[in-house]
């Protein structure tokens, strides 16, 4: 009874500090950010030792347990998987991993992080039904928060919004001739970009497009495109020039021909995309402020006055302060000028609106 | 030569510490802000000894000098006086000090900062004509941040302005059916309080009082009235109904009927304002921005969103972006929120229209 107990604990430690391991795989330097989640898995022979490791590459390539299964082979047999995230339950572009773990003899599953899919979940159950020891919940938010867009996404079946905006002291977006460049400091602009990195699209109204012309690429600081460019989507009913900077070979582009946000974003959830960074203008932020379609907020603030011009926000139909929108501040940082300017102020937020817990 | 050097050396270090004791005399709690600066005095007796301390206690007291002079009574002659600020040389509701340094015999006066006074000044130059050795100077930068904004105010000839605002993060300052409490936070009011003790004067247009109807008093957590009050100033052509809170008596009232900031300040100066905290309207605060005569502006940036309503500051005149104003940033500070509010920003700049280097 001791000893039964001992060894309880000491399987518990030991597949904890597996999970770790598993954590450290999914986050590999070649694991990308989109439109998968990134998930390890560390297959354990029933004397404790580490059979294979394994990680997912991205779409198209092996799932992480059909990763490790395949170092494994027939060693699997009777093998304990530690997985990050709940084994998937259907077939996609690779078949569904519960199948593969059954088929392989693995004997216990431990798993980090739920699958969050409303719809195709399973994976636990069907191996449970297969006479499979399944336990699910390890270091649950260390999975959750590896993949934090991502799941907050597979819960909504919808990308991500992030809503990214600069603004003087006084709201202003734009001065009163139209002209922006630049609101924020060279330090908010550079900010941006590293956030434009972790996004897979680019989105802006037709409006920013004619008025701006901006490239909507992420770029260095030598102002040279870098990485895997995110999808450029402009939204709106208009024609567009050609001659337009968004149009250019350095990424690509979608033109959107609706004005409704749900439209938008099925379609662009049809072809993928997780995370997109909506950079405005006014107007479409408001849409999607409206709409509900906010997940994430963030402001730069840069310290000064304009006393007209555009507001960062168009109307919400707000009519009395009681009803302000009043999102979550989740972080507030300065970041330094560079080069004699000023300091900017950064806010990350979640719109009080939306409920979730990401 | 070596034991004069040695000797110079141990003065200067002896009056440095002395200066030292001098500031922390002038910060003396019952020394008030306002009108006057905080000045503090010490006596030293030709071997080094302390002979006297003194401090000015505010209007209609003696100066530091004279309260130290006065303890010393024979003794002072042969002295070295050590003083926070240029001895004044103007009769105003006490005598000039450096006449009374020179009749009681001081041999040495050294002083920190100089008089700011553009007309007064002189005191160092009747005292060296007078025999005195004088040195000025020592410790120069610290004698003026003890009294910073009555320095610049002097300097100016005219009460120094700090304007306040707070908005959310479109610039908002009232929604669009003009309801305008809280923009901000329980902390960042309380905060606000918390300066409102440091000025001498409150400043509102006339329609802020109109539609929020404010008392304008420093009040503490359970908005009870505390301290010395400063004086309410309202000002704008219109009449007010007297019901209005700000004429309650609290605290003195002043209604200056007129729209000319320069005329407005001119009046305050003459009644002995030093610092205006301006606590709006956005008509009011443009008519100061345009004028050049905000000193200090504090923005108090809540993370609410109102798509419509009151911009934080009216028509500056600016078209377009490169003409915003763009003040510096000295401090940048976030305000936790407290029972679930959520946190403020608040920053404190200096406008760059304005020169000066306080
Ligand atoms: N400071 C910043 O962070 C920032 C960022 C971006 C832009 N800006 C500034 O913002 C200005 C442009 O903003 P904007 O508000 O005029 O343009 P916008 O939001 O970029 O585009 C507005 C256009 O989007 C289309 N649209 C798509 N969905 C819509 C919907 N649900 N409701 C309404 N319109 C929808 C409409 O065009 P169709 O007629 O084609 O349908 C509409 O005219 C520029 O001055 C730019 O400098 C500032
Ligand atoms: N969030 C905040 O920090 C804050 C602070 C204060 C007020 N508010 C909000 O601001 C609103 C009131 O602001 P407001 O801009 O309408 O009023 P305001 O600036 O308080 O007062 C404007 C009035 O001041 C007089 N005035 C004096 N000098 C002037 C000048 N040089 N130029 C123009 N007018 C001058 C004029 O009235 P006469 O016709 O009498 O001459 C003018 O109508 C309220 O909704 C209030 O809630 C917000």
């Amino acid at each position: 009874m001791a000893e039964a107990a001992t060894q309880t604990m000491s399987q518990r430690s030991l597949e904890r500090a597996t999970m770790r391991r598993a954590l450290e795989l999914a986050a590999s330097p070649d694991a990308p950010l989109w439109p998968n989640p990134r998930v390890g898995c560390v297959l354990l022979a029933p004397d404790g030792s580490i059979l294979a490791e394994g990680h997912h590459r991205g779409a198209g390539t092996p799932h992480a347990e059909a990763d490790a299964l395949a170092l494994a082979g027939s060693a699997a047999r009777g093998a304990t998987a530690v997985v990050t995230l709940e084994p998937c339950n259907h077939t996609g572009r690779t078949g569904p991993c519960s199948e593969a773990l059954i088929a392989a003899g693995v004997r216990r599953v431990v798993h980090a992080q739920a699958d969050p899919n409303p719809v195709a979940a399973g994976g636990a159950e069907r191996l449970r039904a297969a006479g499979v020891e399944v336990e699910g919940g390890l270091l649950a938010d260390e999975a959750r928060a590896l993949n934090a867009v991502w799941t907050r996404a597979t819960e909504l079946q919808r990308p991500f919004v992030t809503w990214k905006f600069a603004s003087t002291l006084d709201g202003r977006s734009a001065a009163a001739d139209g002209s922006s460049r630049w609101v924020s400091s060279t330090a908010a602009r550079r900010d941006t970009h590293r956030l434009r990195a972790l996004a897979d699209t680019m989105l802006v109204g037709t409006n920013t497009v004619a008025v701006d012309d901006p490239e909507l690429t992420v770029r260095d600081e030598r102002d040279r495109p870098v990485g895997v460019q995110p999808l450029r989507v402009v939204m709106g009913l208009r024609d567009l020039p050609t001659g337009k900077r968004v149009f250019n070979d350095r990424a690509e582009t979608l033109h959107l021909r609706t004005r409704d946000p749900h439209q938008a974003l099925k379609e662009l959830w049809v072809r993928d995309r997780r995370h997109v960074f909506l950079e405005g203008g006014p107007t479409l932020a408001a849409a999607f402020l409206r709409a509900g379609l906010v997940d994430e907020i963030v402001a730069y603030v840069a310290p000064m006055l304009l006393g007209s011009g555009r507001n960062a926000v168009a109307d919400l139909g707000i009519a009395t302060i009681g009803d302000a929108l009043r999102p979550t501040v989740a972080d507030v940082t300065v970041l330094p000028g560079v080069d004699g300017e000023e300091p900017n102020v950064r806010l990350t937020m979640t719109p009080s609106t939306i409920e979730g817990d990401r």
